[in-house]
């Protein structure tokens, strides 16, 4: 998944023809997890755990989402510090000067928030089924 | 539900007071729909939807949360905008110089996100209860 990707609400093949201009059909999903005031979980370090779990570079990630190196630093920074264990596992030196990649720990909190997005994709689509023909089309 | 909020990941209350000092239990939701590029259905709009069904006054409605009149006017024009339905009517004259009430579209609307922001928060509680010890306490 790329970090422009949101998550999309998509339906059954017949059902996202029918509804393709409307709005309902375009839908995006934005699940953001707030613990406490200083920390927060949603689809931006989602997607940063996604690019470094596929590249094994901090910098090739920030590249892809088009953030600066500082900024992705910072937040694995701040996911690494709301937990225990370690969710990132920077190598040391190597031909490649040092690369980066998700412990099985991160791994799985990134699997556990994908759960939960496709969750909410299914209750936004089922929810809001009922007004489909309500929507204006965009 | 007032304003400020948010919908807050609880369990059942054994499990609550055991993990009271964890992040899991003080995570807050915030699940924000996107429709197209220019429309939005969150948990402000939820919020002021909310506030009107309960005041039957934008005014006091904004200023219950913390928003000015203009604010709120244009986050109702704007999910009214979304649809071919109006969601909020607005009463003309009267003893109170007119008031506004949510239709009874406005109602169902705002009962569906509703529905997808609990859903959404059993699929939290769910998905990352396995890692509950793993959290930090906040």
């Amino acid at each position: 998944m790329n970090g422009k990707a949101k998550r999309r609400v998509t339906g059954a093949k017949a059902k996202e023809a029918r509804a393709a201009s409307g709005a309902l059909a375009k839908a995006e999903l934005r699940v953001r997890i707030r613990f406490g005031e200083e920390f927060q979980l949603g689809p931006g370090k989602a997607d940063l755990l996604d690019a470094i779990d596929r590249t094994g570079s901090i910098t090739a990630s920030a590249k892809e989402l088009g953030m600066s190196y500082r900024r992705a630093w910072l937040l694995i920074d701040e996911i690494s510090r709301l937990f225990k264990r370690p969710v990132v596992d920077r190598a040391q030196g190597g031909a490649q000067g040092g690369g980066a990649r998700l412990t099985d720990f991160g791994r799985a909190l990134l699997a556990a928030y994908r759960r939960i997005e496709a969750r909410t994709a299914l209750a936004v689509r089922e929810e809001l089924a009922p007004f489909e023909t309500d929507f204006i089309d965009l």
